[in-house]
C-alpha cells in the first residue's frame, strides 16, 4: 500500500484490510515497530478532535516518527478549495499552495479532519470539496480522519474489535446491528457509511435501524446492498432493529431533510424530540444476544445509551477508541514511503 | 510512588517529598535521567497556561517520553463531570469516556490543569468537580496541575528553592513571609493553599499576611495549625508580615465573598483598591531580614512588587520559575509506571 | 554564529549568509545533520503561521531537537512590553519575565513571530516592540520569524532558490523585479523590506516597482541604496519593474498612509482598486527574461498572480517554501549553543 491515500475503505481490497488488521493485531500483542524513524506527518484538523488528534500523535510517535498538528481555524475555512477562483473575499491561501506547493515537500504523510458542518445543502456537502482538493493537491499519501462521508479509520478500529471478539462459525453467523439513535444535533453520517461498507464487505449479517426519513445516502446504500445482499436487512423500529443481534452499534446522524434547513423546516427539527426513544437501555440491550455495545465515541450518556448499558460488561466502547491507536499504527506503517 | 497520583503535596507522606526534592537536585546536578523512553504522557488544559505547559512537555521530552498536549476549549467546560446525567444539553462527551474509556489505555500519566473561574460559589469552587472526575474516571497517574485548590507542582518547585538556599542551621530558624498582595482581578487559592501547607510541613516559621476578609479556606488553615503549631502566625498587616522574615513570598488571591458576586457585592470589590497599598517594595523588603522575594508567575509588575525588588539581588523568581520542570521531571520519573 | 540572535539579515556579515547557504545546499543534499540532540526550540508565535510553524518544527526535530510552540492569544497582545509599567490594565504578564526570568531558562532558542496589525501608527509600528523586548528579555539566541520590518527567515531562502538557479556570470548580470501587487488588505513590509536588502547585498540587479505612494520604510531604502548603488532602481509601472528581469518577485504592502488610517483615509484605502492591474499575468511574464515566478506565500491566487504563471514551468515557488524548513535548520545548527 506504499503511497496510497486512504480516504474510504472502499479504497482498499479486502485483502488489504485483513492485513492491516492483522498487523494491528501483531502490533497489540508486540508494540508497534518503529518503521518510520526520521519521517513527519502532519495533522491537519479543519475540526475539533480528541480521539483522533490523540491516535495520530502517539501511533506517529509510536512508529518513530514526527508528528506535526495544525488546527485551520476554529470552523472557519480559511483555505480555498476552488479551482480558478479570483481570490479577493477572506480566503488567504489556496489549498493547492498550502497542500501542494508546500506540506507535500516537507512531510511524507498528511491526515486530514473535514467534515463540513450541515449547514450546506446535503449534495454539496456529500461531495467533500476539501478532502477532495487536498487530495489533488498533494503529492504525498493522505488519510482521512473523518470527512462528510466518511471515517475509515474508524471503521478499521471497529472491524478489529469484531474480529477480536467474534472468532467462532462464519462472520454471517454474526448480526449487527447498525442503530440510528436520538440527539439534540444533527451530525455528520461518516461513521454509519462507513460501518455499514465495512461490516457488510467483512462479511456480517447487518440490521440497519433508523427512523423514516433518516436514509443513508443512496450510493452508499446501492454499494452496501451490492456487498451484502440479503445479509443486510433495514429496519424502522428500533425493538425490531437489536432483536437477536450479537452486537448493537448506535450512531446519531442527521436527516437529509435538515441539511440547509430552512426556518420552517427547523420548526420541523424539533420535532426530532418524536425520536427521543431511540436510546440504548437495559431492555433493547436484552433483546439482543447477548448485545454487546459499540459507539464511536463522543457520545451523549442517557441519550445515545444509558450508564448501565455503556458501563455494563458487555460495552466494546473501550476497546474501540483504544484501538484507534494500533489501526492508526498499521495504516501509516503501510502507506508511508 | 509508581502509579501515584498527586493532586495536592498531601498526597505525599514527608520523605516522598524530600526524595523528590532529592531527586530534582540531582537531575540539576547531572541532568534528566531518561528513563522513560517510549511513554506518553498528556497535559490537558483546561485553562491558559505558560510555565506549566512548557514544564510539562520539557520535563516529558527531557525522561525520553512523548508529550501530547490538549486545550480544552477557551474556558468553556465542555466535558460533562456529573454522573446519571442525561447529556442533552451542550456538552458533548462526558469525562468517563474521554479519560476512562480513552486517553487512560492510550497514554501513561495524565496532567491536569482545571480550575474554575470565580463565577461559582465558594464552596462549589473548592470541590474541584473537573480534577475529581478525572481521577475516578482514570485507570493512570493524574498530576494536577493547578485545581482552585491545589497547586501542588508549583509548591514543590518552591521547596526546592528555598531548600537551595536556607541551608543553615533549623528549618524553624527561618521565617517565610507568605503575603497577599493587590491584584486588579480576583484570582484562585491554590497558589497559597499550597505554598502554606508545604512550607508548615517543611518546618519552616510561616508568617501568613492579608487584609481581613481574605481569610484562606478553613480546612486549609487547621491542616495548617496542625502542622506548623506555633510557627505560624497570622497577620493583618503587611509591614507586620514582612518584618524579620527572610523571604517574602508574595501571591494575590480571591476573598471568598468575591465568589458569584452579585453587583452590590462586586460594588464592594471595587473597594479592592482600599488595598492598593498591599505592594512588595524595597522599604518593605528592607523590613525583611534579607527579604528574599518570592513569586509564582505570572505577576503584575508594579502592583504586586516593584521593579526593583523582582529584579533586584535578592530575588528567586527566576529560579522558582526554572525549576519547575526539573521537579515535573523528578515526579514523572517517580511516579509512571 | 554560535549564540547570536537574527532579527534580520542585517545582523550577518555577507560570508556568513553565504555560509549559511552553503550548509543549506549541504543539507540538501546529504539530509540534515542532527548536531542538537537534547535541546530544546520554542517557537513564539503571536500571528498564525502554517510555513514557519511547519519549518521551525521540522526543523528543529530534523536536527535532533525538541520542539516547544507556544500561541500567544490570536492577534490579542497578553504580555506587556514597556519597561517600568503599572501593570493593572489587561496583560497579565511582562515580557522580561516570561522570556527572561522563565522560558530563557529552559529552552535553547527561541523563535518569535510578532508583527503588529497595521492599526498602530507606522512610527510605532516599525519599532517591533515585542520583538526587541523578547530580544533584551531573553539569554538565549532570538531567531526573528516575522516581525513589522524584518521576515529574515523567508529571505535566506529566497537566497538559496536564487543561488540554486541563477549560476552563470556575475550576480549583477541577473536581474530582480521585486514588485508590489494588488491585495484586498493592507500588509506587512517585512517580506519586501528583507528581499531588498538581501537581493541587493548578494549583488543582484534589482527593480524595485510600486505604485507612488507605496514607498517602502526610508531607512531600508537609504540602506538598499548604499548596498546596491546603481544595481538598484525604483519604477511606478509594472510593465517597466518587470520588462527584462531574469525573475519576478511579487509581493503586496500596505502603504503607510494605510498604517493607523482614519475613516477618511480608509474610503482612499478603496481606492486601492486603483491598482488592481498590478497582478503577475503571461503577458507581463513575457515582457521577462524568461522571468521565473517568486511569491513567499500565502498568495492570493489570480490578484497578485494568475493561476497560469504560478502553475507554469517558470515557477520557484514550490522550491521557496520547502526550502524553508532546510534553511531554518542552517540557521538553528549554528546558532544554538
Amino acid at each position: 500500500m506504499r503511497g496510497r491515500s486512504i480516504l474510504s475503505l472502499e479504497d482498499l481490497a479486502t485483502d488489504e484490510i485483513e492485513a492491516l488488521l492483522d498487523l494491528t493485531a501483531h502490533f497489540a500483542d508486540a508494540g508497534i515497530e518503529p518503521n518510520l524513524a526520521g519521517r513527519f506527518v502532519c495533522g491537519l484538523f479543519f475540526n475539533p478532535s480528541l480521539r483522533t488528534r490523540t491516535a495520530i500523535q502517539v501511533a506517529t510517535e509510536s512508529l518513530g516518527a514526527h508528528c506535526v498538528i495544525h488546527d485551520v481555524g476554529g470552523g472557519v475555512w480559511k483555505l480555498e478549495t476552488e479551482a480558478g477562483v479570483v481570490m479577493d473575499g477572506d480566503k488567504a491561501e489556496h489549498i493547492r499552495d498550502a497542500i501542494g506547493k508546500f506540506l507535500s515537500g516537507v512531510v511524507d504523510c498528511i491526515g486530514v479532519r473535514a467534515f463540513p458542518d450541515l449547514s450546506n445543502p446535503y449534495e454539496e456537502n456529500r461531495q467533500d470539496r476539501v478532502l477532495h482538493a487536498v487530495v489533488e493537491a498533494a503529492t504525498v499519501p493522505i488519510v482521512n480522519l473523518e470527512s462528510a462521508l466518511f471515517h475509515p479509520m474508524q471503521a478499521l478500529a471497529d472491524l478489529f474489535v469484531l474480529r477480536n471478539h467474534l472468532k467462532g462459525g462464519q462472520r454471517a453467523d454474526h448480526t449487527i446491528a447498525l442503530t440510528w439513535a436520538y440527539h439534540p444535533k444533527a451530525l455528520p453520517m461518516s461513521v454509519p457509511n462507513s460501518a455499514l461498507l465495512a461490516f457488510c464487505r467483512a462479511g456480517y449479517r447487518v440490521k440497519l435501524a433508523h427512523p423514516e426519513g433518516f436514509d443513508l445516502d443512496a450510493e452508499i446504500m446501492t454499494r452496501a446492498r451490492e456487498l451484502a445482499g440479503d445479509r443486510l436487512t433495514v429496519h424502522h423500529d428500533l425493538d425490531e432493529g437489536v432483536t437477536g443481534a450479537r452486537v448493537i452499534y448506535a450512531k446519531s446522524w442527521g436527516a437529509r431533510w435538515e441539511y440547509a434547513a430552512a426556518p420552517d423546516v427547523l420548526a420541523q427539527r424539533s420535532a426530532r424530540g418524536d425520536w427521543r426513544e431511540w436510546i440504548i437501555d437495559g431492555r433493547r440491550q436484552a433483546l439482543a444476544d447477548p448485545g454487546a455495545f459499540m459507539h464511536c465515541l463522543p457520545v451523549r450518556r442517557n441519550v445515545v445509551v444509558t450508564d448501565e448499558v455503556i458501563d455494563g460488561p458487555h460495552s466494546w466502547v473501550a476497546e474501540q477508541a483504544r484501538s484507534r491507536v494500533l489501526t492508526q499504527a498499521a495504516v501509516l506503517h503501510e502507506i508511508v514511503a
